[in-house]
């Protein structure tokens, strides 16, 4: 194995795993340590594209399989999100904002989960603790990382530690992040050239829940649900059966969260009385409205993980 | 569930993984977190009780179920390595230097693995990343914790930051750490009063390797493996038999090492086959030295778990 590490995001790759990944590299190999480079596990989203395109940044390259690579892994710690290959690679270090995952290692690495709100917080920080200037472009990216994972700023996992890195990042990049947020937004839920089929898989993520159910679980986000359901309700369920047929679900949820109204509309089929218990919600026709619900990772996951039947 | 939470190590605690809990829970209060609340996970061994009665420590009680508690753990990932009651645990926290375990989390939570000597250098290096004054009895703790664990700076796990921690702890206690070294390790070597069923089970630890092959790998060192040996080898395999007998353990390794002449002579019955392969090592009468062979962590563990059959 060469001493090159792939720095890399989990699969269906959003803004936060991509910047997260390119600006990881960069600190590694400023601080000695040569040969990381960052990789995207699939096709970048509109939104992250825009981000990319705005800011003049080159995107990284995808890569495939990890077979036979060492491997750092940002934003992710579970299996069944990191890219293939995985089985025949080396995990050498983990810098992710999530729940622990079931990834294990034979060799001590170094781990670090911090429960903030994006993973470019802790990169940024990294930085910032060590006292290395952060690039430009490098901080517009981890910049809009946390833009976007936080739902600028109001996201319920939005900590003192994003908002004080915020700042740090604002006064190097001079930007605004409410003008910066309301552009990606508004690429985010443009969603006219987009298939119902494409909107639900962009932010799509598996788990393995105990007692071996399978489940999947999508997060889009609007500026006005009330518009876009007109639009696409009917055809989000038609599609989730069929989505759950081809990969065998045992659950499917998909969470519409309106930006503006802080809540979200929630589909689930499959094993809906997981949900409903663990979500303490009553679902009608596969449907419930859930006030307050921005966040799938700190709202939604660790209630349908946590659930012992 | 309260609001406390529980600091603990491994079960069979070892110095690291008590000093470490109890600087862990000082640090936690001192930072405006409340209610972080030491314990030990059994019985002190002769090394960690001679450091407490050394610098006049009052050892921490020790808990014996987790059921229902908030729970920080250090020095440990595994979950058969845990104190009972886990399952109905909450995890907050980790701080450790293995590789990584099996735990996993509903929730997002602070996990820190960092591959250097000790847990107690990590937690003294947060100590001083955040310049909070390490109390004198604390700072004590914490270098007697990193000595133990990096068998005073021998072994091959020991890193740069261990070495730097260890000039600021002596600068803050007067302690040298040579001289502290060497009483401790008379301590531990110690072995008269000791049976051969106590040395063997006293820095023990559990594993479940793939495939379901229970494995139990134990080390103890030594002044003098030869004096040592000669006193007590036959009794070893007898002993190791017995224990296997009792609690089903499809491969057990007794790693004896030899702290001057900077070796182990290692005992594996069992499933030989999966030792052998893993250490590249042949074995006669169950029994192999291994020169250079320091730490069961850094040098067999990874070598055990990382085997395919």
């Amino acid at each position: 194995m060469s001493n090159e590490v792939i720095v890399i995001g989990h699969k269906n790759p959003d803004l936060d795993s991509v910047a997260s990944a390119i600006a990881f590299a960069d600190f590694k190999n400023k601080t000695g340590e040569k040969g990381w480079i960052p990789k995207a596990a699939g096709k970048l989203d509109n939104e992250t594209r825009f981000v990319f395109d705005k800011f003049k940044i080159k995107a990284p390259e995808i890569i495939e399989n990890l077979k036979g690579k060492k491997v750092a892994l940002m934003d992710h710690c579970t299996m069944c999100q990191i890219v293939n290959g995985i089985e025949d690679a080396e995990i050498v270090e983990v810098v992710d904002h999530h729940n622990i995952g079931d990834i294990e290692t034979s060799k001590p690495i170094r781990f670090h989960n911090e429960p903030v709100g994006s993973t470019c917080t802790i990169i940024a920080s990294y930085y910032f603790n060590h006292k290395i200037a952060v690039p430009e472009k490098i901080a517009q990216l981890l910049l809009a990382g946390i833009i976007s994972d936080t739902d600028l700023f109001k996201s319920p996992t939005t900590t003192q530690l994003d908002l004080d890195i915020k700042k740090k990042l604002e006064k190097i990049t001079g930007i605004n992040s409410k003008m910066l947020g309301a552009e990606m937004f508004k690429v985010k839920s443009n969603f006219s050239s987009k298939t119902t089929t494409q909107i639900i898989t962009e932010d799509f993520k598996e788990y393995d829940l105990p007692l071996g159910v399978k489940l999947a679980c999508s997060q889009a986000k609007t500026m006005n649900n009330k518009e876009f359901l007109s639009e696409r309700g009917d055809e989000i369920l038609k599609v989730m059966k069929e989505l759950s047929a081809k990969n065998n679900y045992d659950l499917f949820v998909v969470i519409i969260t309106d930006l503006f109204k802080e809540g979200s509309d929630v589909f689930a089929i499959g094993r809906t009385d997981i949900f409903e218990k663990a979500m303490d919600a009553k679902l009608k026709n596969n449907h419930v409205y859930i006030p307050g619900l921005m966040s799938r990772k700190s709202q939604v996951i660790p209630k349908l993980i946590g659930l012992k039947e």
